[in-house]
């Protein structure tokens, strides 16, 4: 059978950076060429990066783009690198509006160009903003073989153009995917991907973006799959990598330009003659998952990582209270920017206690963090005395003054500030508005709080696999969580019980379920009643937090977009 | 020619309000209904307001806004009003999804339900996350005369419902609308809607709601069109109205079931009697369009008073810095919720003039609001101190030492915080985060500088006209704007002349026009690098903002939705 072998370019780009994403592609091109690949598959939008919004529609971006494109067909080909067929993504646009497009490029041309299909408009999608559909079938026949290409949520839907290809009779179907990580989403998607190379009839190349984009980040995970679901190759999740591998095709008939269920089959012939026979690689090339808490914790650090490397800066600066949630965003960060990197600021008030400055000298000790103490007292004082301040508005003065100082060491020194806050905080609006809320970005927006716990005791716990110090303070893990800004004050006088909590708030914000639902799970009427009113009021406060990489599937922001000025209360009705 | 007389009823509804919303509902058919009128038509998804968003998605949303629907038919019959034939827009939910539906309500019974066919997903739409498209023409017989429908933006697509509700001949079109503001948007409206009306044949009904909703504001200007293209009747704008009105309306053949350019005809019998004859209603009810000027103002008016109520607050407090901005901000509160409901703070640092304190307290005595003086001198000199901080970090201090005064005579009175910057400001990110960006609302968002003087100018001549005293300090106009952060600091020192800077952020911004165009255009190279570089690295900013009356084509926010990481730099390539 045909030998043909495959490189898979789980690339990192910078959104909007398009020389840099050229200079990307070209360096992985020439990895990919080094490694004796005859195909190279880069993700989605790759030129771009995904999602670039509403920058689809800016005319002058999507020029930009499709000019780059035609560059990067010919410095390929001044690279050494002609002889590869690159898929590579990009922006299109022509006279029906933007498109979501990838390019078959070879000898320093573009031989083939294909639109999405299908435009994904739920949860992070909003692609019927943005681009138009696609009707065009583009396949390239290389040494023999008949490439046909899909875009990413092409392969999602039942029929269109994988079924179209299936029948078209190609040999190899390329994918260029930029899938946003969720937990356990591989899952979903190996079975998918199996199912749909079948239909296809040919193995089927998977190539998923890696990479922190604002709320978004990509697992990578990018897989070759045979046409009977076997999973021939799979490269590790949140890294960049080349997977290459061989693969022997069968060379059915030739696929034919025309009509194929409302799609137009293009085609173009770069070569007839099969490769020569060839030794093939040897080695497993299938890397295995990661652990769902691996997982997770990978996503929070490499999401982190990017917005902050991305946005320009190197350094974080942000409070370190001795609670649960910050010493986890330091674990993070300490992962993801190396403890040198880390500035904890330890702000006490009046109701600090003793061990909560003593748990943040430790956190900072433990990730190598630098650390300094700042006590809020004096700014507070002259706030309270001279507004004559009491109750909600002297708590709220204390979050705030630690917002306000941390902002001004980000001037001083320019470090980019973290929220510490956890989703559970938010969702029943648990935090204060221009305080704990402060920073460009929330490393740990969407991650339960029971969660937080779970995955600091993992975080613990891995470090002593490797002879490590824990970078957690156990008391922090331990110790009943506190806003401590009023006396003896504990997170369970305002709230359930964090596991109770945690329970309603899956079903109600992950799982959509109603009133009735919730009853009818067990909860009391209460209860259910106290947190649904918390969370319906805290969509403002919701709004003003900062973006924090999206783990789940209903995360705060993208995925749940409500009005503000909002009368429904649930269960009213 | 057989008569009818129709009633639009122009209301303000509260979004998720449900109960209200019916109330609101059975309220105004009885106005109707005591007017004489046959026909009453509500706007678009009256019965949840518009628009919902992601509520959309939510079954029990939606189950809730169907029952209410049924409950709302036997209401409106206890209430008298069975005989007039109530058009309501509502949520609907079946097997396929979602509907953003109309339905008609007649003698205690939904007699005609129909979704809406185009659903829009530019600007600030995004139907296609909320909605399944309709596929159906639901005409009703009243009186001998056939009834059709269509919503919103089912008028603003060619062909479609409207040409194929022509060719069935239909006597009357009603057409449920929210079309929200934006400037001379009347000047496309009202030919597209007689253009609609002379391809259904018939007259055309349509009605649009009116009042805020968080960054959207709805102006009403309900109109119905003869089926030559005559205005016949015209809602004021941005006012609450029953407007009604008598039809000679052409009886033509008769409707019949079935299929019609795709689309499924389906027909409800209610009464083949033609009225007796009546004697019309006499004078002209042609409400005059307001002027430019006065429409923005009214739009700003507007937006501001339902966000303050609809959110449950009646009163603000914000910053009165005797500039321009703040003192527009305070003419617009004022307007809203009366100068008692309006909260003034001179909150001067050391670098604050003599005249910006005298400017402000004259604000707060020309519009009767309440004023009360707090420096911050206290407040910042512990933070400058205590971190030594120096140039942006001291001159940032000031503007959040302000924010969080704010916040906390919130807390403390329970008025909601105002921002008062403008749409100049957020677009090139001259405004400090946590600072002047702090509050729930920023009436002036979308409102750019030049402008805003514009708009100060009109607003104390229109009081000059009426022999009232003109809310502005006509010193706030006049003098140099600056934002005081340091001696002798001028807004020109950071920032092109306003003039010159709004032109090309109207190019850039509103026109979307690229480096090119605005060489051309004549902007100095170095002048348009400096502005486009601004802006484009301001999303972060941009985002914090609270929301704010959007009046504009590309109002910040819902309008132009750009990733914050983002390393495209336009001109760059």
């Amino acid at each position: 059978m045909p030998q043909l072998r495959i490189a898979l370019a789980q690339v990192n780009p910078t959104v909007g950076d398009l020389d840099g994403n050229s200079a990307l592609t070209v360096a992985w091109t020439r990895k990919a060429a080094e490694a004796g690949a005859h195909v190279v598959v880069f993700p989605e939008m790759s030129l771009t990066g995904y999602p670039v919004e509403d920058l689809s529609l800016r005319k002058t971006f999507a020029e930009a783009s499709r000019k780059s494109l035609e560059i990067l067909a010919r410095r390929l080909d001044e690279a050494g690198c002609g002889d590869v067929l690159t898929y590579v993504g990009y922006l299109d646009l022509d006279e029906e509006g933007p498109r979501d497009a990838a390019a078959a490029l070879y000898r320093g041309e573009v031989v083939a160009r294909q639109f999405k299909h299908h435009l994904p408009n739920y949860g992070v999608f909003d692609e019927h903003r943005w681009y138009k559909p696609g009707t065009t079938l583009d396949v390239v026949r290389l040494h023999g073989l008949d490439i046909g290409m899909v875009i990413c949520e092409d392969i999602w839907q039942e029929g269109g153009p994988i079924s179209a290809l299936g029948r078209a009779g190609v040999d190899l179907v390329v994918a260029p995917n930029a899938s946003p990580y969720e937990r356990a989403k591989d899952d979903v998607r190996v079975p998918l991907i199996a199912r749909r190379a079948a239909e296809a009839g040919a193995p089927l190349v998977y190539t998923n973006q890696i990479g922190g984009q604002d709320d978004l980040v990509f697992d990578g995970d990018s897989l070759v799959v045979g046409a009977d679901g076997t999973v021939l190759a799979r490269a590790p999740q949140f890294v960049e990598h080349l997977l290459v591998t061989d693969l022997d095709l069968d060379a059915g008939g030739h696929v034919t330009d025309g009509a194929l269920d409302g799609l137009h089959v293009r085609r173009r012939v770069l070569g007839e003659e099969p490769l020569p026979a060839y030794e093939p690689l040897t080695g497993s090339v299938v890397s295995e998952p990661l652990s769902d808490e691996a997982e997770v914790w990978s996503a929070l650090v490499v999401g982190l990582r990017d917005y902050v490397h991305k946005n320009g800066f190197s350094s974080v600066v942000f409070g370190f209270s001795g609670g649960i949630d910050s010493a986890v965003v330091a674990a993070l960060a300490a992962d993801a920017l190396g403890g040198d990197n880390v500035y904890g600021v330890s702000m006490p008030s009046r109701y600090s206690s003793d061990h909560s400055k003593g748990d943040a000298a430790d956190l900072a000790r433990r990730i190598g963090a630098h650390f300094r103490v700042e006590p809020i007292e004096d700014m507070v004082r002259v706030y309270v005395d001279q507004l004559k301040l009491t109750g909600l508005a002297e708590e709220n003065v204390q979050a705030r003054a630690r917002g306000m100082l941390l902002m001004a060491l980000s001037n001083l020194d320019g470090h980019l500030v973290l929220a510490t806050g956890n989703k559970t905080e938010l969702a029943v609006g648990y935090s204060t508005i221009y305080g704990d809320a402060v920073g460009a970005f929330a490393p740990i927006k969407d991650v339960f709080k029971t969660h937080v716990w779970h995955l600091a005791r993992w975080r613990n716990a891995e470090a002593e696999k490797r002879g490590e110090t824990p970078p957690i303070p156990p008391n922090s893990i331990t110790k009943p969580p506190s806003a401590e800004l009023r006396p003896d004050q504990l997170d369970t006088d305002s709230l359930p019980d964090y596991a109770l909590l945690d329970d309603i708030l899956d079903d109600y914000v992950e799982g959509d379920r109603g009133y009735a639902d919730l009853l009818e799970a067990g909860f009391e009427p209460e209860t259910i009643d106290r947190v649904v009113r918390m969370v319906d009021k805290a969509e403002f406060k919701r709004r003003q937090y900062p973006p924090g990489t999206k783990i789940t599937f209903k995360a705060f922001g993208r995925d749940r977009r409500l009005p503000i000025t909002n009368a429904w209360r649930e269960g009213k009705a």
